[in-house]
């Protein structure tokens, strides 16, 4: 880390926002609305960084934020935006108003990782770390804070490089499948020096080695699996149960998604890395085990569009037998992408204020929050709001 | 107050609970249930008092709870309890074992204030405090609450004699209509040195002249209008859209219920005042006005049973609209029988303490809590949790 | 009637399409939507008249619809589409093609009839009538069907103008409130030589003075309350529970709208109309009074779409007790404006075989079908279509 | 056949109805249920035969059926009717009143079919034959009608042996494993004169081979799947979207079960043949393909109730997207009690009339009926009437 030559107080200079799978309908939306929010012209509608209780965290603003990142893929944000518009996302005022922003962004996209290249991942990951120097010294960037929004990966299998800083480096060396992608994005994020933040289930920096090197480089990291819609009701709703001494039966879940999401979803491995997400931090927050079965079902008719039908039975008093349903209806990158600039805004506080290694105060955010168990919202919430705004965290040495 | 001589602590010595209207479903409901409870038959789901959080707190046990009150209406308890055993709330296997319970409390129920009598209201008012004193006396009981749970009634009009007690004194020596029953209920309640519990909409204790009795009798009082479905629900999901700044737009609900309950509410006065509590908290919540229109509706078919329909129309990030909806299907006599319980012991616990006034840590089990306009469930819960167990809190003179 | 001189056969020559109420969402969506079918920009979904089933009907083409009609109010409709546009009901992208069959709408579009005139209504229906003649004149129209889609209407109070064409035509010469303006323009309709469609719940021809016009005049027509969303669900829906032998307990509905609709149906009188109308269809599809509420609430936020909860409670072997609960979310508009092209179409089928008096065969479109107590979707469906395709239908001579 | 001894008209004489699967809940349901209807302990609700459209049609009355066949498990019916008591599906009165009856079907009660047996089927086939046989002689019965309510089975694979009646007997008197069990069954139950009802999804008789044995053998049958619930909500929704040229885009779907059947249901091969099952009416009933996917989960907490949401996406006029949900709650013992007993009653009528081969008739009790792709309920409604009344089709000569 030589980071220290920018003396500047957070909420001075830019922040830059590198984005793995930049070209997605979420990171699109990200870049969209950002430039709509910064211009006025949309409300900031989805930030809580916006509400007043963090007005004295001294985030970067958004105005403030710099895109980049890689992707596998060609699509131009304009092109990828004109979609987003068809699909009910982006107002189609807005679109000649976020043109140039999003012009702009497409120049800071590199090439991703392609599946299955056959080179040693050292070599990939030193390319991606250079990308993202890069971009930081071209801009003059104050930080930069890296975000995982690509596909969602099946886990990896158990692999013993994964144990260890040392493992790992000396079989990214030889190997070319040592590391998924998210976590090879992750690696060379932290040797770019970034915050690391992953909006997405796969594993990410959540393996022992990448830990390690965290703690060593220093750095910040936050995740995982952005909690936008249905569980994000769920952990409205949960404690209620908890609180009341009712007792939770089962729990069930449909949900009907289309868009890209919904195509990745439709392999049962990525989306059992999705479904046990979601079950485990119902089961958490509830104290106990829990019937019932969680479907997440590509229909690509529903579009960017999320339709959550939820059952819950449950029994009061004297065993008399009840149930909750809900219905969720959502877009969800117009749910995770004010999620997502939070996210950068959040990281970037803790890359200042020099944290290192896993941020269990952003579980606000996540379905399966690393280094935390809860996942009542409002005590996430409260949690959040004291961490961002305590009087000791402003950094005596700005980074 | 003169109740030194009871120098137990809190958990020794029996607590009365006396009922205003006490042979309806749900108080016939709650002491069926307090007996089966006690006698290990049933579970004590729905009672929060029961969670680990509280067993700190030294409230008095379920079994150490003695019933009795008043009502205008003569049907045995064990006739009436057959009744729900036919509409599904009380186990049919459960009956021949809390019938003698229901026997014990029906002889300790006296009559209540007829509607439309033409003496003062300070003779009634003298005879309903003799029944309560007698109560207490007879089973030597530690304390006494009162808990309103007579039928809804619409709310009074403005009337000089509520603004202080003793201008209230004065008309109760003359008038036969200075207070609506509910609050001379609560005026008999203080006067014999009970704590009081308002577990419905109606004005009860909240009446200035009312508040005044309380704190010059050093009594406490907690209220208004149980919070045992579609609110309870809001107040779960309210505080989500707020700290996801995520803006509502409408939210409108659709009650269907029968019972008692239903009949009442078919009167448009009285439904008014539970509609407004219902919508006011919501927008307490909210911190904004909110569109969108609460109906309660009496249908008969339904019986002890309610079905609320919640649409709520909410707008993210660069002004999508989504929608939340949701079913919620429970029994209101199984929902609110254990919030008496757990009220009336919760208020032993302040009676014995000696607090005095409005009790707003209660607020957890209130639409319209007074004392606070907090309606978050969950911070409800940890201000309940913190009065209940705070270290400070024990009597130094017992009451 | 003098209209022999239009010897063509029902497919050829143009077909008028007279609405009252020609400014209102509704009728503009018809008219943008008429324009964008004819010109292939639009599949016709949502007409049935488009179907196979009615390809052996002679029925006159989209294409060859000219528009004109009566409103109070001056909007352009090229304003109103672009708030259609606004409202999620008119794609954006079709608005520049159907630009100029607006204007050219807008220009066959005359004053009606406003509130609280003081003339003698006889006056006011001379001027209707002369505008509809004319129009049919200008264009040289085969013949002209009159939709009458203006706000819906308290229901008229008895009235012994009413009972006959005598008794009203004698009032109309002296009085300046005999009919409801829905009636007037009925009344102008078939002074006219049109044939009449009533859209709404409103009186129309729904009198015995006009029923007796209609018969005199030898004019069909065809009403009352389109059958767009919730009704809709309804007719296909109660049927199902009477063939199967369940027996429904309880049935009840819930409805918010925004838009003009919603507005209107806040007057508690206006909204009677249609509730009524809703419950009664109900009842004559079940065989059987069945408890339950009906709500319309305005909802200003919900804008031109409707959400409708209904919550059925139904009995079945050995009593036991189950629900189905359904929710339909629309756009009022667009499910209307297919019907008003349809009936329209059917309407001058009618009028070209010489058809007189009420048309039951188009109950099918309707809430509270005049004629006719049928209200089984498929039933209804059927006798449409017998009645549409009937060889012996064709008028020998043409008129 | 040489059932001409019994020359009595269809209302004189008793009916055996065999249940092969006996000992399952729906058997149970149905003994218990024609007991409590026969005796006036109960009304017939959703036994269709009983609506005064069919009074005509000479249906053996409930009470004149008498009950039998095969389980492979041995719990007695009075036991397993304790257990629907508990499961809310009997009421608790009722039991003491239909022991006495259980007790009767009891004692008729032979085992059935064991998982991988190694003898030749056709022994099977005669033992199973001669119970059925021997059941009629023993109560003189006028017929017998064999219904099959076993568990669902997975659909066979491919084999020679079902092609044709011959190679059919040839492959049985030496292999183990020609047919399921529920084909096993049926060609037993076509051997002793039956007519035969296969209530499940199973094969049952839709094998060529026994279609063929069907035929030769002069006897009635009537299949596949009852359609109790979703499917049959299904088929009342989806002619309404046809019918009004409303462009279905998806139809999904989630049904939570317990009991016996979300047990074996839990096996997907089984599950399979009841998913493909209900998607495929579906389209049937609309005419197209359509996207969307049916899940079927086992949730042991839901006892003998089922819950099934469906979400319907559709589109309306300019391509205008809306939707419909439902939700269902009912108990499928119950629903499909009444159908089982109808379908025994108009079984017995196709057989007193010697009608041979498949009934279509009876498509209205299927999801998948045999003979016909007709799936709308109405038609479907009136096709049965209208078959059941006709007045050409009492038997010239008695059977």
């Amino acid at each position: 880390m030589n980071d220290t030559t920018h003396a500047m107080p957070v909420t001075t200079g830019r922040t830059g926002v590198w984005i793995f799978g930049a070209r997605g309908s979420l990171a699109t939306t990200v870049v969209a609305g950002a430039a709509a929010v910064a211009a006025g012209l949309a409300p900031a509608e989805g930030c809580a960084a916006e509400l007043p209780d963090f007005r004295a965290a001294g985030l970067p603003p958004v105005d403030a934020l710099v895109f980049g990142g890689h992707d596998v893929v060609g699509t131009a944000l304009v092109e990828k935006a004109g979609r987003l518009v068809d699909g009910g996302v982006l107002p189609a005022s807005l679109l000649p108003h976020v043109r140039e922003a999003l012009t702009t962004a497409d120049r800071e996209i590199r090439d991703g990782l392609p599946d299955g290249g056959a080179e040693p991942q050292a070599r990939a990951a030193e390319r991606l770390t250079a990308d993202i120097a890069a971009f930081r010294e071209r801009h003059g960037l104050a930080r930069v804070v890296a975000v995982n929004l690509a596909s969602t990966e099946p886990l990896p299998a158990a692999d013993p490089a994964h144990a260890s800083l040392d493992a790992l480096e000396q079989a990214l060396e030889t190997r070319a499948d040592v590391l998924p992608a998210s976590s090879l994005y992750a690696y060379a994020a932290f040797r770019a020096g970034c915050a690391y933040v992953n909006f997405t289930p796969s594993a990410g920096a959540c393996l022992p080695a990448l830990e390690e090197l965290a703690r060593v480089t220093g750095l910040p990291h936050a995740g995982r699996d952005g909690k936008t819609g249905e569980t994000l009701v769920k952990s409205a709703l949960a404690p209620m149960f908890r609180q009341r001494a009712l007792k939770v039966r089962s729990w069930s879940g449909s949900n009907l998604l289309g868009g890209g999401d919904g195509a990745t979803l439709a392999d049962p491995a990525a989306a059992r890395s999705k479904t046990d997400s979601k079950q485990r931090s119902l089961e958490e927050t509830l104290g106990h085990p829990v019937e019932g079965v969680v479907h997440i079902d590509n229909v690509p008719d529903m579009g960017e569009w999320k339709t959550a039908w939820n059952h819950i039975s449950f029994e009061g008093f004297l065993g008399v037998r009840m149930t909750l349903q809900f219905t969720w209806q959502g877009c969800d990158s117009a749910l995770a992408a004010p999620l997502v600039l939070d996210l950068a805004r959040f990281a970037a506080l803790a890359h200042a204020r020099g944290e290192a290694g896993a941020l269990p105060s952003l579980g606000f955010y996540f379905k399966s929050p690393v280094g935390s168990t809860e996942h009542n919202l409002t005590r996430q919430y409260e949690a959040l709001r004291a961490w961002a705004v305590r009087p000791d965290a402003a950094p005596a040495v700005p980074r």
